[in-house]
Parts: C-alpha cells; structure tokens; sequence
C-alpha cells in the first residue's frame, strides 16, 4: 500500500519515510504556496534518499491566515499549526491517498494535530494517518538518524528547507523586511539532508 | 544495537516487535510475577513470531500494591498502569538493555506513560524508551496486524495472555473469588498471535 509523506527536507521526515519503506510503498510529498522554490530544494533532498518525491501546491489562502496568526501572536505556533492542519487534511482528501505521514515526535510542540484533529481527519477522510516518531524521544531519533542518514545543520535563517517557515518568513520578509523575521521567529537549529547511509 | 520489546503475545507488543525489526536487534520480555505460567504462554507466542524471548520476573510487592489500588478503586486502570511503569522501568535499569520497547497506541489509555513518566525514565536510566504505534489509530495498527499476523480474539475472561492483567485477575480470583473478577474487570476483546505471516 502505497504512504504518502509530509517531507520537508528535514530529518524527522527523511527518518520517518525510511521507518516505514520496510512496510509501505513510500512517495514523498511537499507543500508549496509557491512563493520560494522549496519544492525543487525539497525534491533534490528526495533524489538523495532515492525515493519518488511530489509537490502540492496549497490555497494561498491558507498562507495569508497564518500570516495573520503570526501577526496576531508575535509568535508563529499557531501560524504554523494551522498551515500543517490544512496540508495534512489537504493531503488526506486527495484522490490515491489512503495513508499519511507526518514527521512529528513525542517531544515536540510546533506544528502537531491534537488525537481529536488526528481521529477527525481519519474518520471523514477515511485514511490513516501515521506518525511513525511520536513515542521516539530525542535520543532514539538521533541514534536513528545517525545511523542512517547524513545531515547538515545549521541555524534556521542560513539553512533553505522545504518547510512550513521558510515561505512563512518570506513574506514577512517581503512585507515587513528582515527585522522583522528576528523578531516575530525564534532562532533554531534546523537540519537538511544530505544523504543517505547505505 | 538491541531493543527489548515488552511482549504480552498480543498484537500491539507483536507488531512493535515487526515494525522495528528491519532497524533492531529484537529480544522479546515477558513480565511475570510467577503466579500464573504467562511467560509460557508468551514464550510459545514469540516462537511463532521467531524472536528471542525471556521472562522477567518482577518484584511481588508490585502486585500487592497494584491489588490495593484496584480494590481501592474498583476498576484496574491505576493497578495496570501501576505495574505497567514498575516494569518498564525495571527493564529500563537492567544491565544489557539499552532500548525499551512499549506497544501502547495513540488512542490507549491503559497502561500509559506519561511523557512526563518517559522523559523520567530515559533520563534517569540512560536507555531510549521508544513506543513504536504511539503515532497509530486503529485502522493503521489493523491494516498491519492484518498483514502480518495470525491472531485469535476472544474475550477476556476466554484468551490466555500474558499481559498484567492475568496475574491480577487471577489473585482477586484466589482471594475474593470468580464473581469479583466480573465486577472489577470490564470485558473486553483480547488478542493473542498464533502465527506470522511470511
């Protein structure tokens, strides 16, 4: 059966698809606004990983209400939930997809559906929804993705990645300048990969 | 590197054990207090699946604790989950084991740790606590189970598993007799794995 996953270039979601290649035919998917090129970023990472790889384009729409969160907060959880609640359900309506996943882990906070959102999902969908890391800690994910992975890290304003931030920040950036980003998102260690061992 | 599946017979403990196979060396851990032969029954299960198996025989004084919350209460979720932390954390201290194993599902509320509890034990212990289907909803784990095990259901008073609720089912039996077991267990379907798919 075929899984379709939430990729962004990143480690989580990289781990993820190479947790569950052993059981499902793995294609990775990328969410683009379209307003940076992440889905090209995105697809070089998924050559490298060697597995079939997809963009879908989301609503514009649903960038401008994160915009509007963000400004509302002067923090972007909210923001950013709320885009990964849309491309999660947008994902799970589409024609040919029966299983989705998500990168998520059990210590994290930002983007995560709730098990009511998660249960909701499924059962007006129909499909599973799967999120092959949310019992790992931050020591098992590591162990894994040493093992099998070779990454580059790096502080979130230096490292592109095909995540929900990246366009996020650029139209701040576009709209407020580049102050303004320092402002309104925390600083935080990002990864990408670069590889994969064999 | 080896990871120490806690292993009822049951299907969640089963298809943990499956899932991370391809990723770890597997060794499956049945918990017992000695009142009933269930590392037997878990023993005879594990075969099936092909793991090596052992039996870990926990402190008595568990379970009479476990027995005073349930009278206390009476209904089993504080005694389950009491036996339930005791064991993963008496597993998580032996010398050897570097990776707990738990087959607890997103949608479980018994036994369950908290992250709380699991970031305790990880850090207090050195190991990974890891519960692979903490990301999955029923269909997903019954997509899986349906593709890779043979299983037999029954209810709970009809299968014999070795889970912690045998044990504690059993003493309430010898000391309070049959019709109390009804009154402080609810009923429930019970899966025990009688074979591996190839």
């Amino acid at each position: 059966m075929k899984a379709s996953v939430l990729f962004s270039g990143g480690k989580d979601s990289s781990l993820s698809a190479i947790l569950l290649e052993p059981f499902f035919e793995i294609e990775l998917v990328t969410c683009t606004f379209g307003v940076l090129p992440v889905g090209e970023v995105a697809r070089k990472a998924a050559e490298r990983l060697g597995f079939p790889h997809r963009t879908l384009e989301l609503d514009r729409q649903v960038l401008e209400g994160a915009y509007g969160f963000l400004l509302r907060d002067g923090f972007p959880r909210s923001a950013i939930n709320h885009i990964h609640y849309m491309a999660v359900e947008r994902l799970a309506y589409e024609k040919n997809v029966s299983v989705v996943i998500d990168g998520v882990r059990r210590d994290d906070r930002v983007p995560v559906l709730t098990i009511g959102q998660s249960r909701s999902i499924e059962d007006r969908s129909g499909i599973m929804y799967i999120c092959p890391l949310k019992g790992y800690g931050r020591s098992a994910v590591d162990l894994l993705v040493n093992k099998h992975l070779i990454i580059e890290e790096g502080q979130s304003s230096e490292v592109i990645k095909a995540d929900y931030e990246t366009e996020l920040r650029e139209i701040i950036r576009q709209r407020h300048g580049e102050n303004m980003i320092g402002k309104l998102f925390p600083s935080h260690v990002q990864s990408h990969v670069i590889g994969r061992k064999s």
